[in-house]
Order: structure tokens, then sequence, then C-alpha cells
């Protein structure tokens, strides 16, 4: 597994801090969360912890610094193909059809859904602390911008027909965010299959060229007619 | 203002307890809230607190279901209007265009955001907590199904062109949970300017008979072709 692992320049203790950091946040959530639980599930000495950050605090933002540059690692607006990397970032949000757990290798992490549970809970966080929401705007700016260049990117290559491109990627966002959240919360399951249905609609219809755009919702009707 | 509530048929002291653990959610958040705290906002004895609910547990499910019943209260799948319905609704979620606050009175509370910010936080108790996960079920699920129910009566009536209402209404909702989402958290406020001009585009241009349906994000493109 360790081979999978998406490299963000952290050394070996920082690596295994912040791995100890999402175990003891998967177990006792945030708001149960103490240098002495992340402790535990680090191998080496608490001490160590103390020597890297100066309390619980600095230590968690670290940890979304660490979050960050997963996501950073994880869609690269220069990438070659600009289709397939929007394609590949979806597959990793989006449940697969049959929820079979067969998507491609989360980022770094061998539990996907620990994973985004983790950062849905800290992200509550923003209501409360100016630093989190600092950091999570970082986080959903790089990946609306990164999808909006992508996006520009197969407009000029005459893959995309001409859109705005900005407006395209807050969409898309909106219908991943959907999905993680009934996901993680549990409220509607129902409405991540739409939200998957709605988001390869724009994929695969509206956005390439020669497609046939049109709303997701309708296009059924249309096809009847 | 008491003239502009919306009578969800608790007693007196009923609606004085919910108005009080609204206050004392607002002030402390969930992780600091105590009986003691929902007391001091309670102009009566707490003592009468625990005559009502055996503890913290259970009064925070009850307001759980005054929540739910001001959201039933808020939107009406028998309404004359089904469109009305609908923009009625919207206009309680969506922010101001001008962001100026002067947006239709909330549901029976005085402080639309302050509400939306206290239902935000319990909701991210669904994670650890079966209970909140099935009241918030039932709040998603009655706004999506009341949804679909006013597009449905619009169909039939002509006014809406054929489409699937469940795949509209799940789509609305998910613009307009993102709205929401990134103003009480406060992440990224231009995002829920791109989700109002994407609710309103639904609206106006792709439900209607007669209106040039498309995608929000490909329209202007078009429009400049």
């Amino acid at each position: 597994m360790e081979n999978d692992r998406i490299d963000t320049g952290r050394s070996e203790t920082e690596q295994a801090i912040m791995d100890a950091t999402l175990r003891a946040l998967a177990k006792h959530g945030y708001a149960d969360l103490s240098i002495k639980n992340i402790g535990t599930e680090f191998e080496k000495s608490t001490s160590l912890l103390y020597y890297h950050y100066e309390n619980k605090d600095e230590l968690l933002l670290a940890f979304l610094d660490y979050v960050i540059d997963l996501y950073i690692a994880t869609i690269d607006p220069e990438a070659d193909d600009a289709d397939a990397e929007i394609r590949k970032f979806v597959g990793y949000v989006l449940p697969t059809e049959e929820c079979t757990g067969e998507h491609a290798t989360p980022p770094g992490l061998d539990e996907l859904e620990q994973f985004q549970r983790v950062i849905f809970e800290l992200r509550t966080q923003t209501i409360h602390d100016e630093d989190y929401r600092q950091k999570f705007r970082e986080m959903e700016s790089y990946m609306i911008d990164t999808f909006a260049t992508l996006i520009q990117r197969e407009m000029k290559a005459g893959r995309y027909r001409e859109m705005n491109a900005e407006m395209m990627a807050e969409n898309l966002m909106a219908f991943l965010f959907r999905s993680l959240d009934v996901r993680v919360t549990g409220t509607r399951p129902e409405s991540a299959q739409a939200m998957r249905e709605s988001v390869y609609f724009l994929l695969d219809n509206v956005m390439p060229t020669g497609g046939q755009p049109g709303d997701v919702a309708t296009r059924d009707a249309d096809d009847d007619a």
C-alpha cells in the first residue's frame, strides 16, 4: 500500500504524525480529540508530537495543510488530458454505480470514506474558527479554479463547447459536495445517485463539442417525445 | 414580530422552550450546550424544562421535530400557485442579490442566518447519531418530495415542460444546499452567487414551457454566438 501513497514532501516523522492524526480523528471525532489519543495512534513517543507542534490546534492546522497538499496532488491543472483529469477526480468523490467500492485508489489513504468523514467534520469548525475557514476556502477555491482551468483548456482544444468555465466548475462542485455530504451524513443516500447522474450528464452531454446539451431532468422527456 | 410567527401547534411553554434552545445553541454551539444554559435563556424555571424533557438529548430531538414542523409550514405541496410556492422557499434560502438582508420574513424566526447556522451545526451530528440522521432524512426528503410534487403540478397545468420532476428537485436542492453551506461556513461566499444564478436559470429558463432550456454555464456562450 505504501507505494500508492502520494508524496506531499513530508518527512517520515511528519507523515507518521499526519497518519496518526487521521486515525485519531476517525476514532474519536473532533470534539474528543486530544494530543493523548493522537499519541496512542503514533508509533513513536508522544513527546515527539510536542517537538513538532506546540499544541493540538497547531497540529490540526498542520493536518489541514497536509489535506490541502493531498488535494493539490490529486488534480493537476497542467495534466495532458484535461477531460481525463476531471473524470479521475470525479471518480474519487462519487460512489461507484454498483457501490462495490471498486473506485480508483484514494489519494494516499486506504480508507477514502473515513478520510472524507474526517474532513467533513473538521469543516464544521469553519463556523467558529477563522483559521479553519481560510484553509477550507483555499481547498475549495483550488478545486473550483483547477476545474475551470481544465475546462478552459478543453474549450481551447475544441473538445468542449464554449461555456462559462467558472460557472460550470461551480455547478460540478455543488453536485460533488452534495454527493459527499449525503453519503457522509447518511441523510439521503438516494440523492448521491441523482448527483452522479447529474455530473455525468454535464461531462458526457453538455460539455463536449457535438454533445446534445440540455438539462438532465428535462432530457428524458425530450427523448420520449 | 410575534404576529409573523408560524404556528406549529406548540403550547406557549413548549414554544418558549424551543426559542430558548435556539438562542442557547446560537450562543454556545452544540458542543457546549447544556440544560443549564438553555435554562438561562428560558424566562421560567429550569425545573420546567425537566418537567417536559427528561434530558438534553430528548430536548434536542424535540427541537429537531420543531424545526421539521417549521419546514413543513414553510412550503405547501397543495399551494394554489406551485411555481410561486417554489420561488418563495428559494427566496428564504438564497441570499438577496445585493446582500441587503431584505429577503422575505424567515419562517417564524427573526434571525434567519442564526437559525440556518444552528441547523447546519446540528446536522453534523448525523455522523454519530442515528436519531439525528432520521430527523434530517425526514427534513430533506420532505423538501425534495414537495419540490417534486409542486413541479409535477405545474407540468400537468402545462406551465412547466415535461421533465423528471424528482431529478429537477434533487438538483435545485443541491444548489440550495451549497448556497446555504458556503454562507454558513463562510468558505466561499462567491459560490453562493453562482448558485443563485443556477437556481434562477432553472426556474426561469429550463422549467417553464416556452423557455429556452440549456445549461447556465453554456447559455452565455450561446447568446454570444
